[in-house]
């Protein structure tokens, strides 16, 4: 028994995340296209068994979907701009980096020359590709995630479609980028903290990764507060918030650390007051990022 | 075959955390004597079988091991002051949340007048005392922690001994409890940018935990740098993060919200950018967090 012909696929860019998902297709069986601007990184791929175009126009021609994962939606522009003349009719996938800005100016250039454009992000390393737990989410036509959800799965079991709008892998990605470099500096900031002491970094690991994961477990309670805007029976109340405010401070004065980057947040936390919500849930802080004062 | 005898055990202070530390020592079959400033709330445990010791000498007389767990150390210490005398040779372990200062300051008092001290915090809800990974970890006399490690062990699985100064369980409290704030403030500020497109706050939760969890991952590796103080080889550097300064500010220009809590976190990236850090690891913010310009 034959087994069901798997779509051709083409992959335009091989940096450490292209080629991953070039391998990835590879690997299960679909006829691969590979392109890159710098040639000589086809040559594992064509080894693996996929099939090189040397121009963008022949690798687009190869294949009713292509995946681009260049470093930028401006180079994957420039990339792919050489090949305008053949998108009509061809699915576009995006899986890089960029803000939503970026996202919906390609996906109008794309579906201008008759492309159907789904913008994806790939939240993991290139080694994790393919694996069951490996989220990817998109965002944009409809169809396109249908027609190749199988396909797309090949990269990581936990695929999603967001909604619509063209833009939205790149919106949840600097929504969720956002608690990055605020949740390491609170980190190296307990490390500088430890270290004074003559303990290691190393021994605040494990207990700053029960807290994270403790914050991770009330997320759903705080985004429900949020979603019904409803602040008045806090798990967690910005009075309690406030009333650490001396303790984190003490980072400074009792132990010579330069704890500047608190202070907006405890202004946040004293406009939150004088707006009257000592009592409300520390989630009622989104009103205050909603309406700058 | 008679069980071996349990280790008599006082617990002073019956809030939430108290009743259920109480509750445990009782059900473990400890002999537990109880004292709480407002009498009504020993009811309870006595109805489980504990025994209530109105006067606090009594209380302390009662047990060579009490467990306080009120509000502050300032509570504890008003609590336990008409107890003074009979202080010498028991043992005395805190449980409250407070700052180094704070434990320092009893742990003097407490030692002055005979007693051994030891300075715990339990990190999870009373609901969870008792619990195989339930975490709790303590500083000061070790002697105290050896003799009665498996009585402690009692209130949960995961019981960790920092080190014999008496205020590290408060010091890994306040390292530990500064990432909370911030990276809150990064997930209400994802829930702006998703609701102000109309999707709920509750769809960003599931990516948000991932990243948190990307974030646990990666903590050992730079923890292992700031041990090292070696930063030469990073996993991410200053420039990757520095590099994305202009789209954290898309998040106040292209979209209304009040971006002014990152500015001083982007003041920190430009300082290590300054200091010839663009190639470093992130985690070499540590050594700009230790020294105030
Ligand atoms: N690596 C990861 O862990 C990871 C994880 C999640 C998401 N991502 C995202 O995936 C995207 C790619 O990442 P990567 O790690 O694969 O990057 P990379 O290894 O640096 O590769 C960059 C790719 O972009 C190409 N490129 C850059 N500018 C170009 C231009 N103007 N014209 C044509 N091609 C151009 C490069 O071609 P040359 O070979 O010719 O230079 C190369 O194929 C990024 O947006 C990244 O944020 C990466
Ligand atoms: N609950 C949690 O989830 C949790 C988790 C981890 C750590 N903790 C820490 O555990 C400690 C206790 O928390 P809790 O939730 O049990 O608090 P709680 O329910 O508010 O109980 C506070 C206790 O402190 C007593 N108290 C306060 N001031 C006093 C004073 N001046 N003299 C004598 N007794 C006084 C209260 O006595 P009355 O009954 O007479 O008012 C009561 O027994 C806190 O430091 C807290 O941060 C709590």
């Amino acid at each position: 028994m034959p087994t069901p012909a798997r779509t051709p696929v083409t992959v335009v860019g091989l940096g450490s995340m292209g080629a991953a998902l070039a391998s990835a297709y590879v690997a299960a069986g679909h006829p691969t296209t590979v392109w890159n601007r710098s040639p000589e990184k086809a040559a594992p791929l064509v080894e693996q068994g996929a099939t090189h175009a040397v121009d963008i126009r022949e690798a687009i021609a190869a294949s009713p979907l292509t995946l681009a994962c260049l470093t930028t939606f401006d180079a994957t522009l420039a990339a792919l701009e050489p090949a305008t003349d053949g998108l009509a009719g061809r699915d576009l996938v995006t899986l890089n980096s960029g803000n939503p800005a970026g996202a919906r100016a390609l996906a109008a250039w794309a579906t201008g020359h008759g492309a159907r454009f789904l913008g994806g992000a790939i939240k993991n390393v290139p080694t994790a590709v393919g694996e069951p737990d490996t989220l990817l989410y998109y965002g944009g036509d409809h169809a396109v995630f249908t027609a190749h959800e199988a396909t797309l799965r090949v990269l990581g079991g936990d695929t999603r479609f967001l909604g619509t709008e063209p833009d939205l892998a790149a919106l949840y990605e600097q929504a969720v980028g956002g608690t990055l470099l605020p949740a390491l500096l609170g980190f190296f900031q307990g490390a500088a903290l430890v270290t004074q002491r003559g303990l290691d970094a190393s021994t605040l690991v494990p207990y700053t990764q029960k807290w994270l994961e403790m914050v991770n477990s009330v997320l759903p309670t705080f985004a429900a507060e949020i979603d019904r805007g409803d602040y008045s029976a806090p798990l967690s109340s910005v009075g309690i918030f406030h009333a650490g405010i001396p303790y984190d401070e003490e980072l400074g004065t009792g132990n010579g650390l330069d704890v500047r980057w608190h202070a907006p947040m405890h202004d946040l936390l004293r406009r939150a007051m004088a707006e009257g919500r000592g009592d409300q849930s520390i989630a009622s802080l989104v009103e205050l990022l909603r309406n700058p004062a």
